[in-house]
C-alpha cells in the first residue's frame, strides 16, 4: 500500500475528482476480462499529457508502481495491478479523437478513444481503420496498441502495428518521447514506435497515437464454405490464400461450435457440416469481388467443400455472420468455464495443429471447441472445464500447457493477439530461450530502470 | 589498428581464405555509395550463423569493433568502419535463399541475398516481394532490413519493415536471438524484429530474415500526368490519393529534371511540362486498373494536369518509365557533385516543401532538381555544386541543413529511406530532443553494452 501522503499529492496535482482511493472504486478497477482481481492503491485520471509527465516524475521519485489502463478489457491481465501501485486510467479525460487528417489519411487520437468510435468517425469520411478486435465496441486504442490487437480483418489488412505511424509517450522518468512521423517512410533513429507497440505498458505510457487510414473499399460480400471435416477446412484455408485469394477475413468454426450453435441458438446450418469458413471479400469494383469469390470457391471445392454460399444482400451477409458472432457464447454448453487461448501457427500447420489440439483434449477428457481467425493462422482454443471443480481446472491448465508446447514446436506463438500479461507469463520459457528472455529484460531495464511501469508482466 | 594476433585468431576460426587483411582488400572494403573512405582493420567472411556467434564472442571478449556489411551500397555510410575494427561481410557465404514457403507465402533468406534475386525467385512462383529500393539490383536484403529500405512501390505496398516477419540475429555477446514468427499475428514478447529493422547494424548482427510475400497482381499499366507547375503536381499527389486512388507508385520529376532529360538524353517530353507524375497501377482484374486510372485522371485534371497518358502495352510502359529511371544520371548537367538527401514529409506538405526547397536553393545560388517517391511523401533533393570548389561544397551543406530544418518543421523526417549512418548524424539534433536521443542511447547501451557493434553511427 502506498502512503496516504502520496494520495494527497495526487489530489493536489490532479484535483480530488481525478483521484479515487475509496474501496468501492478500487474494487471496480481491480478487474479485467480475465476476471482475476488485483486492487490498485489508487486510481488516477490524467487530464492531459502534462499530467502524465507530472504523475510519472512523482512516481519515479517515490518508486511508486504505475499501471496504465484503457478499458480494462484485456484477456491476459495486462492492466491488472498485481503488486499494487496506481492505476493510470485514460478513459475519463484522454479519450478524444484529436484530428482526422483526410489529406494525409491519418488519424491522431488519445489513448482512451474506443476503437469503434474511431472506425465510425473515419468511415463517415470514406476512410477506413481496419483493425477490429472482437472488443472493438469497448476496448481503447491505447490498449489496442499496447497489446498489438488483431481481429478478423487481419487476414487482408494486418494488425494494429501495421497502422501505428507515430506515438507520443512519456517515459518512467516523466520525459516526453515522440516516435515516428505522419509519413509513410521514416528511417531516422530507432523504431521506438514499433518497440512500444505490443509492450503492454511496460516501457512507457502512450499519450497520443497517429494511425494510418486507408480508403474504404466500395463493395463487400460475405461467403461461407461448408466442409465435412476440420481437416478439409484447414487445408482450404492455406491453399485458397496461396492460390491468390485475398479475403478480408477467413473465420473458422469447428464441428463442436457448429453443434453448439444449432443446439443453443437454434441456428440453421447444413446437416453434416463438420467445419465452416466464413468471411468477407471487398473491392473497389464488383469484378474484384467476383474474382475473389471465384478463387475462393474453386479452391474450397478442390479441398472438399460441400457447399459455397455467397451473400446476396446485407441481410444475408448479417445472417452468415450471425453464426460466427455467436460462436463464443454458444460453447458454454460444453462446460461452465472455458480456458481460452489464442494460439497462432503458420497457416499450413493448421490441419496438424487442430488434430493435435483435439488429441490433447481427448487425453484429458475435455471438449475443446475451436474457432477464430484461420485466415491469419490465429485460432481461439477453448478447453471447457467445470469451473467449480479444482481438479478439472488444474488438468485443464495442464492441457493448455501441452497445447502451447505443441504450437511452439509447429513454429507458432503463445499469443496471436491477446498478449502475455499475467496469464501467459508462466509459459514464456516454452517459447523463448534464456538469451531471448534476457534481451527482453535488458530492454525493460533500459527503458524503465526502476521497474515502476507495469512490473511483473510478460514473465519479466 | 587491431593486433596481428587477432587476425591470426580469425584465420584459425574461419580459414585464411575468409579473412582479408592486405592493403588492397582493405581499400576495396573502405567505400560505400557515399564515396567516403574508412578502412577496416580486417574483413572477415562468416560461413554461417555459428561463425557469426564465434566472431562476436571473440570481439566482445577483446573489445574489437564489428561492422556488418551487405553490398556496401548504402547512401549514408552505415557500413563504413569509421573507427576501424573488422568488417563482417555477408556477401561471400551468407547469401542464400533458404526457403520459399509457398503455402505460407513467406521467404527465408540469409542477409547477403540480393533484393532483386529474391524478387525474381518469388515471381516465378506467382508471388511478389514489393520493396524495390533503387539499388535492388545489387543491394542485399540484410542491408535493406538494417536501413529499412523503401522504394517506388511503397506508395501502395509499404516498405521493408512491413515485410519483416521474423529475424534471427546474434547479439554482441555472441548469443543467438530469434524474433518474430512465420505467422501474421504474434504478440508474445517485445517486438525485437521491429526494433532491429532500421537499426543500421548497431544492435545485433542479422543472420536470417523471414519475409512476407503477397500474390502477384495479374494486371499492370503505367500512367503519366503532365503538369505545368510543380505546385499543381504536388497538389495532385495528395488529392488523388485521398480521393481513393491507390497506385503502386507515384513518382515525381520537377522542371529541372524534365529539362535535363530533354537536353542530356534527348527524351521527348511535352513542351511546357513543368512537372511529371509517373507510376504504375495494378490489380487482379482489368476493371480495377480502369478504376484506378479513372480516379487518377479525374483528380489530376482537377488539379491542372495538361495531359494524362496511359501505357497501351509493355513497350509503352517501358517508355514512360524511361524518363524516371534516368532522372538521377541526367541532372549532372547542373553541377559536378550532387548533395542528395531523401527527405520525407506528410504528403499534404509537399507543395510548400518544394517551394521552400527552391527558395533555399535560390538563396545560396544552387540549382536544386528534385525527383522521387511523391506518392509516399519521399523526395530526393539534389543540391548541385561544383565538387572541386571547397566554398561551394560548404555552402551546399549549409543549404542542406536549412532544408532539414524546414522539413522537420513541416512534420517530416531527415531520412525517408537512406538511414542516418554517418552522413546525416550531424543533423540528428534538428529532429530529436535530448530526451529522444537519450532513449536511443539507452537502447544502444542495453543491447550492446561494450559499444562494439557499428559504433559512432546515427549520432549515438
Amino acid at each position: 500500500m502506498i502512503e496516504k501522503k502520496h494520495i494527497n499529492s495526487f489530489e493536489d496535482m490532479l484535483g480530488k475528482e481525478n483521484v479515487y482511493s475509496d474501496k468501492a472504486h478500487l474494487i471496480a478497477y481491480s478487474y479485467d476480462a480475465t476476471r482475476t482481481r488485483f486492487e490498485p492503491d489508487a486510481v488516477v485520471f490524467p487530464r492531459d499529457e502534462e499530467d502524465v509527465c507530472r504523475i510519472l516524475l512523482y512516481c519515479s521519485n517515490h518508486k511508486i508502481v504505475v499501471i496504465p489502463r484503457g478499458a480494462g478489457s484485456g484477456f491476459t491481465g495486462g492492466a491488472l495491478p498485481v503488486s499494487g501501485g496506481i492505476t493510470l486510467a485514460m478513459e475519463k479525460h484522454m479519450n478524444k479523437i484529436l484530428e482526422i487528417d483526410e489529406k494525409n489519411m491519418v488519424a491522431v487520437v488519445q489513448p482512451g478513444v474506443i476503437n469503434k468510435d474511431l472506425q465510425n468517425a473515419v468511415e463517415k469520411l470514406g476512410l477506413f481503420y481496419p483493425p477490429d478486435p472482437a472488443s472493438e465496441e469497448y476496448s481503447t486504442l491505447g490498449g489496442n496498441v499496447s497489446e498489438n490487437a488483431g481481429g478478423m480483418r487481419a487476414a487482408k489488412y494486418g494488425i494494429t502495428k501495421d497502422y501505428v505511424m507515430a506515438l507520443r509517450a512519456v517515459r518512467a522518468s516523466g520525459e516526453i518521447i515522440r516516435a515516428g512521423k505522419r509519413t509513410i517512410k521514416d528511417v531516422a533513429g530507432y523504431n521506438v514506435a514499433g518497440l512500444l507497440t505490443a509492450s503492454e505498458g511496460t516501457l512507457a505510457v502512450i499519450t497520443e497515437i497517429t494511425l494510418k487510414l486507408i480508403s474504404k473499399p466500395k463493395y463487400t460480400k460475405a461467403y461461407m464454405g461448408i466442409f465435412s471435416s476440420v481437416e478439409d477446412a484447414m487445408n482450404a484455408v492455406f491453399k485458397s490464400l496461396s492460390s491468390g485469394a485475398n479475403p478480408v477475413a477467413m473465420e473458422f468454426m469447428d464441428s463442436l461450435v457448429v453443434k453448439a450453435l444449432k443446439e443453443k441458438l437454434d441456428i440453421e446450418l447444413p446437416d453434416g457440416a463438420g467445419a465452416l469458413l466464413i468471411g468477407d471479400v471487398d473491392g473497389n469494383v464488383p469484378q474484384e469481388i467476383e474474382f475473389q469469390l471465384e478463387t475462393l470457391k474453386n479452391s474450397f471445392k478442390e479441398n472438399g467443400a460441400q457447399d459455397f454460399i455467397v451473400s446476396k444482400d446485407q441481410k444475408q451477409r448479417d445472417e452468415l455472420w450471425y453464426a460466427r458472432k455467436n460462436a463464443s457464447p454458444s460453447i458454454t454448453i460444453y462446460g461452465s468455464k472455458k480456458l481460452n487461448e489464442d494460439i497462432s501457427v503458420p497457416r499450413s500447420m493448421l490441419p496438424v495443429a487442430l488434430k493435435k489440439i483435439y488429441a490433447i483434449g481427448e487425453k484429458y477428457g475435455f471438449k475443446v471447441p475451436c474457432f477464430g481467425h484461420a485466415g491469419d493462422g490465429n485460432i481461439h482454443v477453448n478447453v471447457m472445464v467445470d469451473g467449480s471443480n479444482e481438479k478439472e481446472l488444474e488438468e485443464g491448465h495442464k492441457a493448455i500447457e501441452e497445447i502451447f508446447k505443441m504450437v511452439v514446436e509447429l513454429g507458432g506463438t503463445l499469443s496471436g493477439e491477446h498478449g502475455i500479461g499475467l496469464s501467459k507469463a508462466p509459459f514464456m520459457d516454452i517459447a523463448f530461450t534464456h538469451a531471448e528472455m534476457e534481451l527482453f529484460r535488458d530492454i525493460k531495464k533500459a527503458l524503465d530502470p526502476n521497474n515502476i511501469l507495469n512490473p511483473a508482466k510478460m514473465g519479466l
